[in-house]
């Protein structure tokens, strides 16, 4: 149960740079770090290496925010607004999941093209209904990846066609929690509210009481977009902001929460995301894509916010969180020519501890090397985009802009090789 | 020499919609496209047919921008600023091309890039080196591939290393112009002053009148960020504006010419570009990448500018034209949210048309399938990509945002398949 790993490798403790161990070993015991070191203690010389020579060891991806049955819809439909495109696209395509076969067939495609982006950990949204949400974790625990699968929750504002009933809606979430809050150690049920406004008060506070009495994480969509951020207002005239709305009802922090979008938010609703430890969830390729608010990355960070990345499909239309670093670093530059240079933009090791380190946190010790980590990890065999005297972080860069799956060759989560999903 | 290509015709005559014929049939004599028909009229049935079935068939890409030379660090050094990166990475790079077995290995790669990625046409910059850009034109005529090659002229404000002199620059010039203008349809010689401010004057008449005296057209960058754009107003204080500049040496528009970036360019230099028919060459990865301006296509759009599409490597770092459309895209819904939806952002279909019929143009008749134009096409076997139930205009969309090389069957240039260059 205890191995040797050996590479080149890099992690970053810390967003402000990167740790490279070339040629180094990580001894990793019961799916856990033990240590990592350059040169390998005599003690160790007999446990298995496996020794992956040149190649590039790094940690697995976090995807912290995804809807799983938009997949089929992924990187389509993209000149049309928010609105028409829920109307058009998302709703229709969400209520075929009421049949658990066709839920089957498009949650094979989605798991098989996330393992296949290098992405080892994952929070989704299901759709409204039971069976196939259920049947989405089960196929999660099955391929041997991480995830928190939130059965959606809406009984307010939206077609009916798609719409619960409080009671049904209730009742469903707190079956999928007995059946799988304890069923596997790595794929787990999450509390999902669509966002405030497809929520009526009775089913937020239901849900906010579900959460803390099986004490169960929570997600959802936080200031969007403009409209969004409006008609919230107008919906619930008693909160002092949008974060306040799920605050009031025990969705904001009673149990982990993480949040997805907050491009505009608040002065005062970032305050209260720090102080009740929610963490700020950044779609910049959904931010472009939808047209929405861009998030103002630096903001957060300056302000102590945990944060992490999200691809969110299919707003979003790339599921590979290296693209997705990609597109935090670009668009934070937008905020960095636009207020004069005063607004740093994101480094390497920033993004990266964003996607890895930062996003991981929400499922553990998860996203870094230190002791004590579950080793999830990529192996990058970056042969065919490298040159002699790259250095290992120019390497590791070039992966990230210009490399895809093809250069992933495995990957690892909490210390097992996960192959392909046979599902 | 006459044969009919089969399969999804998609193609914009004008950037307002999609042209989609299923199934249907592109007649091809010497290389050029005679008809589309939806059904193949009797008179042909004899004809060879190529039956793609139910692939895509779509125009290829033209790639307007980009640097053959920095195809090294693609992907790299992102974090450091314009100034710096030149220092740092891209002028000691530019400057190992005067070793012409490294300007042979690295264009080597370089080409095959690019053909993988379905560029089937582009304008580059090489070096300020003769020998490897003549290599660099041989090795775009062995390929089959268009293109014209620039040799870069900088004779000012550069390090001395890879500045040259005024003589050696023009003579070294015409010498390619004289030897390459004629040799072959598909690759041409094309005037490349770097930019403004690294020429003398002298040397800007100089090309200026080369141009004239031969017939060739022109590349240069213009208005790409706020330094450059200040520090060309001190350099050149008679001129009306950047593109003033190069008007003023015979360089917009007294032959062909298309001007990189744009991205900060006046309502003068707009109406000064349109009044020359100079082509602006969008480059939007690279705006982000690089952190200068964005450019505000629909301005461009809306004022009649011609308009191409450019990878720009390595301040871009994607090859792929699709990812650039996607860029294009993107970055013009920025435009559209900041301006309250008064400025369109980009369609599908207009992007697809700067892509090919707009770019296409600088290369004579290029980029669409209508009757007279050479039949430059990418064969889309997007399979993996599908669903039953998809248009073909949403097949197309899927592939561009989600789709790689791997996607693209086959590439056809005026004609002839082009097989993967062997260089």
């Amino acid at each position: 149960m205890t191995k040797i790993f050996k590479g080149n490798i890099l992690f970053t403790p810390t967003p402000e740079k990167f740790t490279i161990i070339p040629h180094g070993h990580i001894l990793v015991s019961e799916g856990k770090v033990k240590a990592v070191y350059q040169k390998l203690p005599e003690e160790y010389r007999n446990l298995e290496i496996i020794d992956y020579q040149d190649k590039l060891i790094i940690p697995g991806m976090n995807d912290l925010h995804c809807h799983a049955s938009q997949y089929k819809h992924m990187g389509m439909a993209m000149d049309r607004e928010l609105i028409p495109w829920l109307e058009n696209y998302t709703f229709p395509e969400e209520a075929k999941f009421q049949d658990i076969k066709y839920a089957e067939k498009i949650y094979q495609r989605f798991i098989k093209e996330i393992w296949k982006q290098g992405t080892t950990r994952i929070v989704v949204f299901a759709t409204v209904h039971k069976e196939s949400t259920m049947k989405l974790l089960d196929m999660f625990i099955q391929s041997g990846l991480g995830a928190y699968v939130g059965k959606v929750n809406m009984d307010n504002n939206c077609p009916d066609y798609i719409c619960e009933t409080l009671e049904d809606s209730l009742k469903d979430t707190e079956e999928i929690i007995i059946k799988y809050g304890d069923k596997s150690s790595l794929v787990k049920p999450i509390i999902t509210p669509r966002f405030a406004p497809s929520c009526s008060k009775k089913l937020l506070k239901g849900l906010g009481d579900l959460g803390k009495k099986h004490g169960i994480p929570v997600q959802s969509h936080l200031s969007e977009n403009r409209k969004e951020v409006q008609w919230v207002k107008e919906l619930f005239p008693d909160a002092d902001s949008y974060g306040d709305v799920y605050k009031q009802y025990g969705l904001f922090g009673d149990t982990p929460t993480l949040m997805a979008h907050c491009s505009l938010s608040s002065e005062e609703e970032m305050t209260l995301m720090r102080e009740n430890n929610v963490l700020a969830v950044h779609c910049p390729a959904s931010n472009l894509n939808v047209g929405s608010g861009m998030m103002p990355i630096r903001k957060f960070i300056n302000r102590g916010i945990k944060l992490g990345l999200g691809s969110d499909l299919s707003g979003g239309h790339t599921p590979s969180l290296m693209k997705t670093m990609v597109y935090a670093i670009q668009t934070s530059k937008i905020f960095w020519v636009n207020s004069e240079k005063q607004m740093d933009f994101l480094t390497n090791s920033e993004a990266f501890f964003i996607a890895t380190k930062g996003g991981g946190s929400f499922f553990g010790k998860v996203g870094s090397f230190e002791e004590g980590y579950d080793f999830d990890a990529l192996i990058i065999d970056d042969g065919e985009l490298n040159y002699l005297d790259y250095t290992l972080e120019e390497r590791l860069e070039r992966f990230i802009y210009v490399g895809d799956d093809r250069h992933i060759l495995h990957r690892y989560v909490r210390g097992s090789l996960i192959k392909e999903p046979v599902l």
